[in-house]
This record gives C-alpha cells, sequence and structure tokens, in this order.
C-alpha cells in the first residue's frame, strides 16, 4: 500500500499492509488530517520514525466485531496494554507500554490502511461529512479541558489562533461567554469572529485575572504571557508541547498558588456530537487538500504562513 | 526601638516604633525566627527594603480588642485590603494591595515591637512554648497543601530536608504512611527517621510514580527530578520560590497530564493545634538562638552549612 513515512526525510512510498494483531480492526483511510504534532515529530520530537498521521476517519474492512464492519469510523490514537498500572487504574491514555498512531510504537494514519484496536473506533453519524469527521480527534482534545477543570462560566483566555486554540475557544464558548481567544493572525481571529466568539490581537492589551487560561500558542512566549494574565489560584492549561527548554521564572505562579496542568488527548462522543451538532464549526479551517501522493508537497505546505488544516485524501 | 533592618546591608540600628493604623495591635516581639525567604529577600528578592522577618511569637501590648490584650499571639502575615476582588472572593492572602509582614509594604518582625491588623493573630496556647510557637507560620505553610489536593492515603514524595521540606514531610506523614522524604543530608534526614519517617537519600534510586511530589528544595534540580517522579495526572507542589529563570523542557507535564501547584501560606488553626499535640515536632530544627543585637551574626550563620533554624530572642 502507499503511504507517507518519515525515516529521517519525508517521503511517499510502498509499504506492507498492516498486521493486525488480536482484537485489531483492519481500517482503510478516507481522509487524514495533518497536525502540528506531525509537524513537530519531523522536526525530531518523540523519535518517531515510520507512517506519520493520527487524526482520520476511514471505514472498517475487517475486524471481529460484526457491528464496526463496513461502517465509518474515527479512533482514539492511545492503545493501551490494558496490563499496567495504570491501565488497571483506567487511565488508558496514560498506559506505560502504550503505542500511540503516527507518534509512538505504532504506524500512522497517512496511509491507505492502519490498524487499531476495536475499542478505540467510534463510528461517525451519517450526518458528519468526512472532512469535518477528520477533526475528531482534536476537537475531542479540546474537550479534554472540560474534564479538567471547570469552566462553566469562567473567565477564559484563549492564547492562540491556530488550529488547535480555535477548537479550543469554539469547544470552550459552548461552556462560558466570558472568554477571548488572543491572536496574531486577523485572518484567523476573524473565523472565530464569523462565529461571534471574542477575539483580540496579541499586541493589545489583554485584561488580567482570567481563571482559565489556555495556552495552546505551542511557544515559550505564550507561556509566559498565560503566567501574566492568570488570576491568583487560577488555572493556566497547557495544550502544547513546548519541546525545546523554556527559561521560567517560577516565583510567580508560587506566589499566586496558580495551577499549571498539562492536557492531551480528550473524549471522542462529546466531539462527535459537537461536530454532528454544528456547535464547533471546522470547515472554516481547511486551506488546502492533496492527494496522498501528494504528501510530501501537503506536509510542506502544511509549514507555511497562511494555512491552517492541510487534508490528504487516501 | 531596636530592630534588624536591611536596606542594601543587614545591620541592627534604632528606628521608630510602629505606628498603628485602624484595626492594628501592637505586638511586642517575644521570638522570631530566620526563614529562607529572608535569605533571599537580602539577595534581592521582592525588592524589599526595611526591618526583615515574618516568624514570630509575641504579647499583644495594644489593641481594641480586650479578649486580644495581653495574650501571647502569632500572627498570619498578609494584610488585606478587604476592597479588592480578591478580598471580595474571599482570598485575602491574594489581596491585590496587600502588604506582607517583613516582605512587602511592612515592617517585619525582627524587631521589638511589629504592628499588624488583630485579625491576623492567633492567641497560642499555653501548653507551646515560645520556641515551638515561632514555627506557626511555616507549619501553616505546609498544611496549606492538605487544602489544595487531597492527601490522604497518597503516594507522596517530598523533595528536601530543609526546614520547609521537614515540616511539610511530618504534616503530610499525618494523613499518608506511603510518604518519603528526599534530601542530601543525611544529618538532617536522621531528624525524620527519628520520628519513624520514611527517607531516602538523594543519590539513590527513588520509585516513580507519586500521587503527589512537594519540592521543598529552593532548586531548579529539585523541580525536574519532580518532573521525573511524579505519575501521570500527578501534582507537583511548587512549595519554594525558584527565581532565577530556569530552563525546563514543558512537554513531559503536557504528555503527562501533570498539575503543578503553586503553594504558599497557609491556615494556622492546624498548624497550632499540630504543634500543641506534638504531631509536629520542631524542636530538633533549632539549632542556634541570638539576641535581636546579634541579628546580623545570626543571618550570617543562617546561611551556613549545617545549620537549620536560627531563632532570635528580642
Amino acid at each position: 500500500m502507499r503511504a507517507l513515512v518519515f525515516d529521517g526525510e519525508v517521503r511517499v512510498t510502498d509499504v506492507p499492509m498492516p498486521r493486525l494483531e488480536k482484537g485489531e480492526a483492519l481500517v482503510r483511510v478516507l481522509t487524514a488530517g495533518i497536525c502540528k504534532t506531525d509537524l513537530e515529530i519531523i522536526n525530531g520530537y518523540m523519535n518517531f520514525q515510520g507512517i506519520l498521521g493520527h487524526e482520520f476517519v476511514g471505514i472498517v474492512e475487517e475486524c471481529s466485531n460484526p457491528h464496526l464492519r463496513g461502517k465509518r469510523v474515527v479512533g482514539e490514537i492511545n492503545c493501551a496494554c490494558g496490563q499496567c498500572e495504570y491501565c488497571q487504574l483506567e487511565m488508558p491514555h496514560h498506559c506505560l507500554n502504550r503505542s500511540v498512531l503516527g507518534i509512538r510504537n505504532r504506524s500512522g494514519a497517512f496511509a491507505e490502511y492502519i490498524a487499531l484496536p476495536e475499542g478505540n473506533l467510534h463510528v461517525v453519524p451519517g450526518s458528519i461529512r468526512d472532512d469535518v469527521a477528520v477533526f475528531a480527534e482534536p476537537t475531542a482534545a479540546a474537550f479534554r479541558i472540560t474534564e479538567q477543570v471547570s469552566v462553566e462560566d469562567e473567565r477564559i483566555i484563549v492564547l492562540g489562533d491556530g488550529k488547535l486554540g480555535q477548537l479550543v475557544a469554539q469547544v470552550l464558548w459552548l461552556y462560558s461567554k466570558r472568554l477571548v481567544c488572543v491572536g496574531k493572525h486577523q485572518w484567523k481571529l476573524d473565523l472565530l469572529n464569523k462565529l461571534h466568539i471574542t477575539t483580540a490581537h496579541a499586541n493589545d492589551p489583554i485584561e488580567r485575572g482570567g481563571d482559565i487560561v489556555v495556552d495552546a500558542t505551542g511557544s515559550y512566549e505564550g507561556f509566559v504571557r498565560a503566567l501574566e494574565l492568570v488570576r491568583p489560584e487560577g488555572a493556566i492549561i497547557l495544550k502544547t508541547t513546548i519541546t525545546h527548554p523554556t527559561a521560567l521564572d517560577l516565583s510567580l505562579p508560587v506566589i499566586n498558588e496558580v495551577r499549571i496542568i498539562g492536557s492531551r488527548c480528550g473524549p471522542f462522543r462529546p466531539a462527535l456530537e459537537a461536530l454532528a451538532l454544528g456547535n464547533v464549526e471546522v470547515r472554516p479551517m481547511i486551506t488546502e487538500r492533496y492527494a496522498l501522493n501528494e504528501g510530501v508537497r501537503a506536509v510542506e505546505r502544511a509549514r507555511a504562513d497562511g494555512v491552517m488544516k492541510v487534508l490528504l485524501h487516501v
């Protein structure tokens, strides 16, 4: 089958079909999305080499569960061992032996086929188009915040107007209208403004004292700004991995007793519901589409200014 | 009156008596304790100049409340305005306009007399000696952790065998016997061992996966170690202010969804109770005692290796 692999360089090539382990389904990929994490992996993050990609929608071609066969699905990306102490504690996405689709020890979704445990799959309602369903994974990551802190009617500041920042702003807007999304790109902020979500330019003064500040900038400066903007005993949600060592003065969060909370993958059920109801609007974020065979070009474009979500049609 | 002041250099000198504002009491200081924060202020922390000191026990000499007059008291160090948004939210120790005894806009306790709002004072039970009562403030800071996270029977790792680390270990030991205090000084760890509290040397391997890791090292290395030792979705309590910029890789706490929680001042009531019952044993930590007039020497000694708590008798 064809696949986009990274093994020091990015290229599209022929690779063997996935071999199914017990309990796994074979999924034929329809559409996949390029995420910033994919670009970071190419920069060396996680030391992953192999088939990239973890945002997808596809059709189940082989599996033991007859209710899944032939169904259109999206999938959770963490594959747990079921045995380790964190699996026993019902924290499978922190499984010590986990593989993660396209990120750690498991071939990813920029390919004609993938293998995933049946339990990871969620059937996509017919009302959700492929190019919307492919956003289920990052939308779930945005919903993760609602499991970690109380967001209802809180004063929320979302830093970052990229794909994840936009999803976080849209999801948290469902819980609180006391929200502002802060970004550097007026055309990206305008996408949120069209949805009547409050925005501000990063160069403008922002009122301090946020109950919750979400850092979705992926930058050191974003985290420093979050420390300034959060109220005493408020929460900073770290949504993106800042991989380069970052110089921080940690006296401010101690004096202000701030909670800094790392946040990763989230629940698919509310994500699919929000996408089905149109409560989260993702299509305006899609700027370019490529065939899998044009994958190298697609990855290049995903890095470019003026580009948000790039989709791969398989 | 005599006082130990810092105005670029540390010296004992004559200063005017405190002038009482409305609602304040005049307290004659009996004994005061030198804290690491005092030493950091001398290094430039908080840009404070004036009379140092915030750990004290004293006698109320003047106040409007007849129940306090003549009583032996300890005192909370944050003096709130009662008006700002955080006072309204019942978070007076985060008051935007607060003064803090010996730390911010208020003369401290290394003096014959101090002024504090009556509401900040707590009468000391007769069974608590002066040299024990003076530990009420840092013991309260240790109890703060129990207000911030659930500690009951949790697996707790306390990093740091200094004064604060020892108080934190003793306080949290009351809630969980699944605790280990990690330090670099065997003689300090031995103080805890005598109380039957589990300890480990920092050079020894420590089992990872702490539910709660308290960083009371005051060092960059301590925080890095905490990030390694905490379990996924566990909590790191930052107990000491690391004022120099610190280089950190923030991807680990995001992937592991760690909560990093700043922690400062705490409740005096459980602290006084623990000191009265002997549940927290502080006298072995007292290594040297000086008269206020010997204050310069006392501060020098408080910095020395082999010295823990230094008391000033006024």
